[in-house]
């Protein structure tokens, strides 16, 4: 039996980690979503225990003080958190989860458990990622501004990360992952037992 | 500018790296065939320069005392030897490099040269190793039984490579190859200049 992992697709905001995220999970059918606990309110059309846990506040610092959380953070105003509990289960059953979650909240997943594989998403250009920041049309102004200067300045974080991809089609950006997923499903460390699996099936 | 990298493919005998090593040139033109010195005698249909580079013993001591090979060993009463100027070169243009080579001499490899990307190809059974053994058809009857103990007990190195594949299928076990390439040209370790990239092409 082999363990599954955690998948973090991260990337600035208006790189389009949603979108592919929404594509990915269209497209396979073994892959589980980490749905993160948030302090934010729905945006129209997103459902609680889909897109995220909706929790106020004092419940979010509940979860916090007894370390429910893989990671959290204080983004635009608000918190965000991913369970842990249900990560490590899915993880343990065989599953691959996808964890979609910005920045500085991928950079405490990987202080916390290192065995997470890594994707930043990059937009194909900053000139399109300012417009993909725009076109979401549910902030200021003020909002966009300090979008798209979040954005620029955690580019920097790329290193930190073990794959990058660039979300210039959709489709191209979902095979890449597709490439990564089945790359590290082949990881021998992920495999206790491959030389018993090949006696096994065979016999010497 | 990216660089390449190293793709060691190895595995016992009778595992298929060589049928499976061609099936992935021919499908790929976009990968470089690392040749090998080797003191052994050239097989039926084998070209000097393009299968190995057939050297005497004398020319292969001279080349091991110059430290021109990435690795080199003794198997099978014969040298092999990795050059390593021509792997080293293409990797700094931005070329895959393909090695195929025994476990012996990928376990040498690793020794001297971490970054490469070590894959170890797996029968799917011990009873089709053997007849892949038997069906190669140039060896004796003891040749055959010592490459068969040989194969069994290198298994137990599979925990030394990045990666396992199983050779059912060798149309399979090329597509994971390919998944494994298309996944490490993203390693964010390969690439130096991502954050530039994307300012050069949008400007901010």
């Amino acid at each position: 039996m082999s363990r599954g992992f955690l998948l973090v697709l991260s990337g600035p905001s208006g790189t389009g980690k949603g979108t592919v995220s929404k594509a990915l999970l269209n497209k396979r059918t073994d892959i589980v979503f980490s749905v993160s606990a948030t302090t934010r309110r729905p945006r129209p059309g997103e459902l609680n225990g889909e897109n995220y846990y909706f929790v106020d506040e004092e419940k979010f610092c509940e979860m916090v003080n007894s370390k429910e959380f893989l990671e959290y953070a204080h983004v635009h105003s608000n918190y965000y958190g991913t369970p842990k509990e249900f990560v490590f289960d899915e993880i343990e059953k065989g599953e691959i989860v996808l964890l979609e979650i910005d920045v500085q909240g991928a950079l405490q997943v990987k202080k916390n458990y290192k065995e997470a594989v890594f994707i930043f998403l990059l937009p194909p250009t900053m000139d399109e990622l300012r417009n993909r920041i725009v076109k979401r049309g549910t902030e200021t102004q003020e909002d966009i501004n300090r979008r798209f200067e979040n954005a620029f300045k955690e580019l920097d974080f790329v290193g930190e990360y073990d794959f990058f991809v660039v979300n210039d089609k959709v489709e191209d950006a979902v095979k890449d992952i597709e490439a990564i997923i089945r790359s590290e499903k082949l990881r021998v460390k992920r495999h206790k037992d491959i030389k018993d699996r090949v006696l096994l099936q065979g016999g010497k």
